[in-house]
């Protein structure tokens, strides 16, 4: 029948109450309000979970929470979702949650319940095609908008709790990194290595794995390469970039680049200088520094030293719920880091042909300036060949 | 840095040509032109990976293939992820790959490319919104439409080749049902048996747990619960719906009903019931046959013995490169079976508070009739207590 994937965690447990507040879809229908919009139509995903902290996957018969600007929150499931809906966090919330059958249009039940005059609505930033153009057309006179405008503002200001989970998280995948040296070993392939990563990954305390890229030698040159059948050799610079959940919905994500024996000393001369970026970078982190600025760091201290067309990627990207979300710590942003976000700080330098590295820790922005989630070494680790 | 779920397989790995032959873009224009749509616009998921072989992830940055209705596909990624794309399958494809930079826009890049009267442009249906919003005001003068409505007709009718992974799938998950009677004892929890049978999913050839439910006793009822931590009784009837992905991408999906020690009469009754109309679904599968025709065989055997309220949902879903995808086994549905059609035949009877019953195999729809994937018995088994 195929419902959820990580069925087997603790997601939908009542002990993560403190992590999701019932107080959010207050906060939720008010952004909305001052943004003008008239409701927030939110299905399956980081959203829904941080809103209701029920857990639950797209599929092809919509779930759907529903956040008019004026009026009450009421959440829409499949009927044979409905016990798994009450019984997930969402039933705690004191919203009305609706079923509907096999063959009844869930749209237009939804659409019969907001304003007639409804002008403004805006989807999750995930929701699927098929679903946002059901309801464009189920609301033919309203214009479609993106809630992440506004819930993006609300995730990127992380409670303590959620800093407190994502501190598991990081102290999770920095027990992976201290194991390198078991698994990472001349004559092994890339995807060997990964596998053992893996099965690292989920017993160091996360439900799921959601990447693993060893990238040896010259893929390392490469930021998105993932694994290989290629035999990692004496002397291999490696980029190790790994990441997982934890049961509670917090990711993880950290990247150190490791030789095996000994490297080239053009390949110590470049790390260097990218530790000293990293470095700096996440010195760097205080309330009102913006990202572009952040960015600038590290990408003039590469530059400077002659390695800046070889930075290609931007410096990080926000954490929580999902991997990848708001803030980015991009050039061209303006955002001023608040107390409270919580973003990757992974400067990389990629020669073509030949090798790469990249140093990633989580950042918090503090009160007064920055905590790193990651805490293993950085200084470069020549494990034995 | 956060790349791909599943980075750990042999997902983009050069052996899984004959699964993802290199005809399917020119099928798909041609299906597209037929259908009146003058593009295509396919991002990261199961129609990109059945169109070109690329496993990419839905991320922030836009991966699309464009496969114009008048000219040549191409296929724009983001520049860090451009070696990732050419080393994929899709590499070998001979299309056009452009990267675009940080600070790029990808969609008016993709816009430029398109024809200036373009009137009609279809996306996949799992496109994230951002991504449609974004196309839709970079072509404002063109309508959204479904890619699913041309590429689901294409997927639906499966190669000898996928009936060959699915069938690979059908026996993996066949060997994790096997071994229930190592897990499903009395005395331990839903979540105690889940996590068994998770590391069994991997372990007997599949890359991803996609699902686990373990529905005993009252629990067995809610279709769609998952796992608690509900200790399991003598006497419990236990719902087991299963399923992963394996490497090629191809997934499964099988459920059995067991029973842990005698269960009450009551339910014994309820599950011949449930054998027969399951048996006869299977049994009737063959070319021509309706959809809603197959839905009913089961539905009028479970009606005609008084529990025709208690079976809730429809008869099943298809499945390939996705765990739920056309066809669509459900009442009102008027499409004909073809060879090659590939889904679920699961009827459940569910009496709230008591117990529930499934029983799931996947079916192919042969040139005269019909194969089952799933072939673990399908009496009741009666594990000891």
């Amino acid at each position: 029948m195929a419902s959820t994937v990580g069925a087997v965690t603790d997601a939908n447990a009542p002990d993560t109450a403190a992590l999701y507040p019932a107080t959010r879809l207050e906060s939720a229908r008010k952004a909305a309000a001052d943004a003008g919009l008239d409701a927030l139509l939110i299905a399956p995903g980081a959203d829904l979970r941080y809103l209701t902290g029920y857990q639950a996957l797209p599929l092809e018969r919509l779930t759907c929470l529903v956040v008019p600007a004026a009026g009450d929150p009421f959440l829409v499931v499949p009927e044979l979702e409905k016990a798994a809906a009450l019984a997930s966090p969402a039933g705690r919330l004191g919203i009305d949650i609706s079923g509907f059958g096999e063959t009844d249009d869930a749209y237009a039940m939804i659409a019969r319940r907001l304003p007639a005059n409804l002008r403004l609505f805006a989807v999750d930033n995930h929701m699927w095609a098929e679903k946002l153009l059901a309801f464009q057309a189920a609301l033919p006179g309203a214009q479609a908008g993106l809630a992440g405008d506004v819930l993006s503002v609300l995730r990127m200001r992380k409670t303590p709790a959620e800093i407190e989970a994502l501190r598991r998280a990081g102290a999770a995948i920095d027990r992976v990194h201290r194991r390198m040296g078991e698994w990472l070993k001349p004559g092994r392939t890339e995807r060997e290595v990964a596998k053992d990563i893996a099965d690292a990954i989920l017993a160091a305390g996360h439900v799921t794995v959601d990447f693993v890229i060893v990238g040896s030698g010259p893929n390392g040159a490469s930021p998105h390469h993932e694994v290989s059948d290629r035999v990692i050799r004496a002397g291999d610079p490696v980029v190790v970039d790994i990441g997982g959940t934890t049961a509670d919905g917090y990711c993880s994500d950290s990247t150190r680049t490791y030789a095996v024996g000994e490297p080239p000393a053009a390949f110590r001369e470049l790390y260097e200088v990218l530790l000293l970026a990293q470095t700096a970078q996440t010195g760097a982190v205080r309330p009102g520094i913006t990202a572009q600025e952040l960015d600038a760091v590290g990408r003039d201290i590469i530059t400077s030293a002659g390695y800046g067309e070889h930075f290609i990627h931007r410096t990080g990207h926000g954490i929580g719920l999902e991997t990848h979300e708001e803030p980015y710590i991009v050039a061209g942003s303006a955002r001023a880091l608040e107390p409270g976000m919580a973003f990757s700080v992974e400067p990389g330098i990629y020669l073509p042909g030949m090798f790469g590295a990249r140093i990633e820790d989580i950042a918090v922005c503090t009160g007064d300036g920055g905590e790193r989630l990651n805490l293993t070494g950085r200084d470069l680790v020549v494990l034995p060949a």
